[in-house]
């Protein structure tokens, strides 16, 4: 993963490339190619906006789930339950990135419908960054909302040291006019799963106050015993609330897995998860026209990034202004890829038998 | 407000006696029978269940809004829009208790039909505890979310020091079957004003951390020095953008109050306040028999309180546990009320002409 600073070695990937690249690989993988360009897309999407742990990063996690057989390449999504403002759809298995397109897709045209949409999923997996479905709805107009059981457990419940609950993300997406769309995506942890892994990577000391040690609840902060603690959530008692709702209303409300049941994605062969999210859409003209109201955003988003700051500090910033500017800069520029990233790439593209990426690039 | 260990003087006030005053003291600001009964159930609720800064406790406040008519006694609540699953309502600037609890049985009746409600309102005013009205769904057998633009500022945006977003509040109520409901409430502040006012009634210094000082970040713990800082969001730039989130769908989405639009709920006559909350109802049974799902919240929560627990700690509490327990406890034995504040309440009777608590207990 890469650092903030681009490490000496980096290189730039065009995005046009990048996704072809994607498209091939997941190709090879057995994936038929509208949900190879769907799931490509949501990586890219991941890459291009600074979601960096939910790119093309977690190429080979996901090939290897797809090779083991606990990510099914051909799922045929289905609709279990449907009412006028609410379905519950089963993944089969497929790519998370997939179901959760498809569930946020039916969300819009729920919402089209009815006001608004809530579609849940089961037998779903991992689907990379929830801002990533949280703002379909933008496009139409509407509001996104997205919420996901983690499909690995890293938080204890507040008071325990049991890793019980995800750090169960949530992200909100609300459209503007001229300023970047609102866009909150943030894990119920005070730090991230991809955060503290760059930790581990580049095997730095992490900030205390992250990971508690399971024993007695001291700082864990070298990278290396991670797996001797849990996540610590955010606001305390609160993100360890925050993670137990959102992983109810994702996990048992739409039957599937939660607490006790959650496997670890990286579980070995032959077991299955059960991985729950939703997705709600609410169409924003049933209540305000929609030009107005994006008018409105905009004109809050200005009064608060013009506020007074703190001394010493350089800005303030709305959430989505950032994944706004990084997106921008790298679709002229090309996605940043470390060369060890790069080059582990390269290795499981020759695996794959596809182009690799540097070639492409 | 009361302390957890009942102060001396503290007296017990059967929950029928602290209802027949509320309905009273509201009748005799003008508010009709129905609707004084459905705000001082409210009220009472915010009593039983803990939330003491929600309860009796804030009715000389809304008495003063309600004689110099910030708050309309005898509104007529409107819906302005409507569709399968929504509905934007007009509160007709009516106590916030009355206007949500319609609000929330609007967005049951719309969740019944199409699987899910959604239901906006403006021009309301502050409405209490937030759990409150996101539990009334689950009498109904399904989940209810609550959200709010607070009526006053208290917190900067990351980074600023200018007062622009509320401690906006979030409420979440999942059923269960035997063992209470899963209930959230967390205002989006690491602290919330109940809290920080408790400090500021006893005169006794706040912990670090939760309120900054506008002019360089320092920690403001003086609690007569609250209006010189601004609260501290919880979880850092997450609880910011929590709040703002909160606010843009409580608010402008409702058209109503947001940023610098809002004005403090206490400031002078003649300026008429437009705040925004939302209710959510999910309808359980349509992505599961409800009977199954509460078996497997109940399930989950035994699983989590029975958890390992860190060295030092009594208990892990699930959200909705603690107040379930003192519910039941005020239930049987009365709601605490200290000498300072039942001589308060008592001459607030006398102001408004009804028998005073005192007497009735």
């Amino acid at each position: 993963m890469l650092t903030k600073t681009e490490a000496q070695g980096t290189r730039r990937i065009p995005a046009a490339a990048l996704r072809a690249f994607l498209v091939d690989a997941l190709r090879a993988c057995g994936l038929p190619q509208a949900d190879a360009a769907i799931a490509a897309a949501a990586m890219l999407e991941a890459d291009l906006t600074g979601s960096d742990a939910h790119g093309v990063f977690r190429l080979a996690g996901y090939v290897r789930q797809l090779q083991r057989g606990a990510i099914n390449p051909r799922p045929s999504i289905r609709v279990l339950q449907r009412s006028p403002a609410t379905a519950l759809i089963d993944g089969d298995q497929g790519m998370g990135h997939v179901v959760m397109t498809y569930a946020a897709n039916l969300a819009v045209e729920l919402a089209r419908a009815a006001g608004v949409g809530w579609v849940g999923a089961r037998c779903s997996n991992h689907a990379g960054a929830g801002a990533i479905y949280a703002a379909i709805p933008l496009r139409h107009g509407m509001v996104g909302i997205y919420g996901a059981a983690s499909s690995v457990n890293h938080m204890a419940p507040w008071g325990g040291s049991e890793p019980l609950l995800g750090t169960n993300p949530i992200a909100v997406a609300i459209p503007a006019g001229d300023e970047p769309p609102v866009v909150l995506d943030i894990a119920t942890s005070l730090a991230s799963n991809g955060a503290i892994r760059t930790y581990e990577l580049e095997g730095k000391p992490m900030p205390a106050g992250w990971v508690q040690h399971r024993k007695d609840g001291s700082p864990v902060t070298d990278p290396r015993r991670i797996e001797e603690g849990t996540y610590l959530p955010m606001g305390g008692y609160k993100g360890s609330g925050l993670s137990l709702v959102i992983g109810l209303l994702a996990g048992p409300l739409n039957r599937a897995a939660f607490g006790r049941d959650i496997r670890d994605f990286a579980a070995p062969a032959g077991e299955k998860g059960n991985v729950g999210q939703f997705v709600v859409a609410f169409d924003v003209a049933r209540f305000v026209l929609l030009d107005a109201f994006k008018a409105e955003v905009d004109r809050h988003i200005r009064d608060l990034i013009s506020s007074h700051r703190l001394p010493g500090r350089d800005e303030i910033r709305v959430p989505g202004m950032g994944r706004a500017a990084r997106r921008a800069e790298r679709e002229r520029n090309g996605v940043p890829l470390s060369a060890s990233v790069l080059a582990q790439i390269d290795e499981l593209a020759k695996s794959l038998d596809v182009a690799s990426l540097s070639a492409r690039a």
